[in-house]
């Protein structure tokens, strides 16, 4: 998008959706508005983050990308956390995982594949990125199973701990991919050289951390804004909350990744495409879903780690057939089709339910 | 078998089923009769299927071969869906897609294993076929997951829904396979050509349509006569309506193209075998079973797409161990043993449930 | 450890067991020295059968230490299944089976993974592996599904034909890597000769035997002494027998082949740890498991092997992602980080319960 249109824009959205909060009473309307406003908040919060981390040197950037990489979702979590919505909250990371698995996922091996016969990546950073998605599916699945018949504080107990393990487990990853077998992972399956050392950020260091403080406020102000009004709406429109966060939500937050992997993968990057794509999921499931369970002891309000069957079994499935079809480090257009087969019948579901 | 010896038993046992239906009322020979009679219509019409495909041309003969493969089984899912039989329309599905990936598959690995040590196919088209398994087995096992509790028209939303996106998915397979990736899955491992090429058919075009039409029509009025005495002798024997569908039934639609692949992985043609058994199954889980969906809606009688969670507990298992033994593109005998074990536990605990 | 503290550690825990058997009514006391005692026994009827092993010949050899080389874990399990704590034998079968998959393969991955970069074994090895483990859980989880409504006659049944099922798939996969594939499995990838080929016992064949004797005897006794007093320890410390089994017991049947498997990844032979503690659990599964079924016979009160949904989720997690992490061959520090994080997720959970 032509960056004037992208500063129109925001400011056009921000100031509506600010008009919407302030002098109107029309929920949905007040939800809509903070919904579009959000999205170009997120995408810029993204883009300042990698800026940042471009000036920040090779792994404490790595490290910045790793985290602060889905600031979006993680601020909107917050305050539906704060705001005690839990189911919500689990939705929207369920959401985000599942979309990132299988929709960014699938189109972008879909529209990769269209232009190019087969495309190859890393099939080492395939079966790691599989082995750590099957943590956080474990991780997930496990205190399901288990938690029938225990009381409050066993399963706040259990919640910590394993909030506790993801969160070892993810900095490890971190450690590892970064630090001690950052060669063996890089993406050097097509012989191109990585794309990251090249392209020079577009602002300077000093305005690139301005713009980081700029949106992340912006980022927090809708958030609040878009959680005041999220329940009024969702009764208004007959919507589950599942349904909500599991797609709306969850797109919100996504969407500039989204575009960004669709485009990388055109460009027959498809590894790039996929360390997006499956990077972000795995973050959420190993970073924020954890940190969220500690914001929420925080606010005196402890959110337990148990998510519904129909959110473990999205997850599940999804993991399961993304590891399918990337495990041997080559794709096609129909792999990128099965995907969003997938995230179609899961939607629907989480429509219909 | 010698052709004479076909032809006798062909004419003698439908002579024999069409006489137990017409003038006794042992309803017990009636099925048992209907059965044997069916066993060769099948193989009939399975034979005039390939013989009309090799006269339609490389794409259209794969088309067809690919949808009216499983033509005998369809036909007598029809008329058990007419009748309302669902349970075991169901049964016979599950029965369909195990005895393929399970009892087909590892009896064709274990007797080519016994002839040859290590036997070898394509790998890619074993990561596809694993991938496609798993749509079906998501698709199966998503609406069960997430049905209790739903009223009968979402449940017949949800139903079609995913039946269409099974066909959309199985249709592209085909256009994936055939068109624009042929090269690519071919079994061409082990140096040899492909035989399909070289085999000349039996019969003439028009022969092979008049045959096609005969072997369809018997397979229906067998087919009805076999659902009309099917579940009185359930009740004689004792049986339940799954195990005579996931056992009896699906035997009997897949009788001819069980030995066809256990001949081909003998003449250490694997990926051949490997083919016709999972291709089976894949055709029955993505094909059969949503067509099967919309004719029940013709009928004014609609059936769900809800298995029980034995049949997708079964179906689930049947198509994790066959790809976790195909996905390497190698076989020996053991991993057929493994697979026809696998066969056995399930068919047991069908047998006492 | 040296020879002489083992051999002084062997009698003193021997003796001070033995007196807190017959001179005390301290079950706790009673409780832990028959544990520490057991320890030592486990370890030298470990050393005795592999000695035994040695003086067979190679394939009656193998087969001695494939079926014997969890005697200790057998004797246990038959005093408890003599003693009715079907509970807690199937716990302990779980705790073997996640015990070697998780944490003894964990450890020896990581404690490898220091020392060397990447480490490799024969990814066919791997396969199979992965392969035998999914027929145990599917042998496990079938009936677990299916059992709802049955009758104990028929739960006996179908436990007995799984049974059967087993030992018959577990015999054959001894024919198939003694005998008929041997070459094809063995550790091969680093290019160094086989361990096993080069190390001298330490023992004559008749002191072999005669320790074999005597370890086994003793593992009987400190058993029994072990079961008389468990369940009295279990309600004293509040804990569950479900911990009790899954943790307690299944440490003290398999410490020495923890400390064999770590010891040789740190000596770059990653393939013989994953050997050991692969194999073991497979062992434990396919062959103690069922063993226990037919003993229970034998004492006449049948134990049937119907796991828990807990146990059954365990050993489905820990051999999916034991599978995913060993697929490919090879390994690094943080494979092993995962398969721990992933134990301690497990144990947590059964503590709680």
């Amino acid at each position: 998008m032509k960056k004037k249109w992208f500063v129109a824009l925001l400011l056009l959205t921000t100031i509506i959706s600010a008009e919407a909060h302030f002098f109107t009473h029309n929920q949905p309307f007040q939800f809509a508005s903070a919904c579009l406003s959000l999205l170009f908040w997120a995408a810029l919060l993204g883009k300042a983050t990698e800026s940042v981390a471009h000036y920040s040197g090779e792994r404490l950037g790595g490290l910045l990308n790793a985290t602060f990489g889905n600031a979006a979702e993680l601020i909107i979590a917050i305050f539906l956390v704060k705001a005690g919505l839990f189911d919500m909250v689990k939705a929207s990371i369920t959401g985000s995982i599942i979309g990132n698995l299988l929709l960014v996922l699938g189109l972008s091996v879909f529209a990769g594949g269209l232009k190019f016969k087969i495309q190859q990546f890393n099939p080492l950073l395939a079966g790691h990125n599989a082995s750590l998605m099957m943590l956080a599916v474990i991780a997930l699945f496990i205190p399901a199973v288990f938690m029938h018949g225990l009381t409050r504080s066993e399963i706040s107990m259990v919640s910590v701990v394993i909030a506790i393990v993801l969160i070892i487990g993810y900095f490890l990853w971190l450690y590892f991919s970064l630090v001690t077998h950052k060669e063996e992972l890089g993406d050097k399956v097509d012989g191109m050289p990585d794309l990251d050392q090249h392209e020079e950020p577009d602002w300077s260091k000093g305005v690139s951390l301005l713009f980081l403080l700029i949106a992340t406020v912006f980022v927090a102000i809708e958030s609040e804004w878009l959680v005041h009004s999220v329940e009024s709406v969702a009764k208004a429109l007959g919507w589950s909350e599942l349904f909500i966060g599991a797609f709306l939500i969850a797109i919100i937050g996504n969407a500039a990744e989204h575009s960004a992997a669709v485009f990388m993968a055109m460009k027959n990057r498809i590894g790039v495409a996929v360390e997006i794509a499956v990077g972000s999921s795995l973050q959420i499931a190993l970073f924020v879903a954890p940190i969220l369970v500690f914001v929420s002891l925080l606010f005196g309000n402890p959110m337990n780690i148990i998510f519904s069957n129909y959110e473990i079994a999205a997850i599940a499935v999804a993991s399961l057939i993304a590891s399918s079809i990337s495990r041997d480090g080559s794709t096609n257009w129909y792999e990128g089709i099965l995907l969003v087969l997938v995230y179609i019948i899961l939607e629907t579901v989480f429509f219909v339910v």
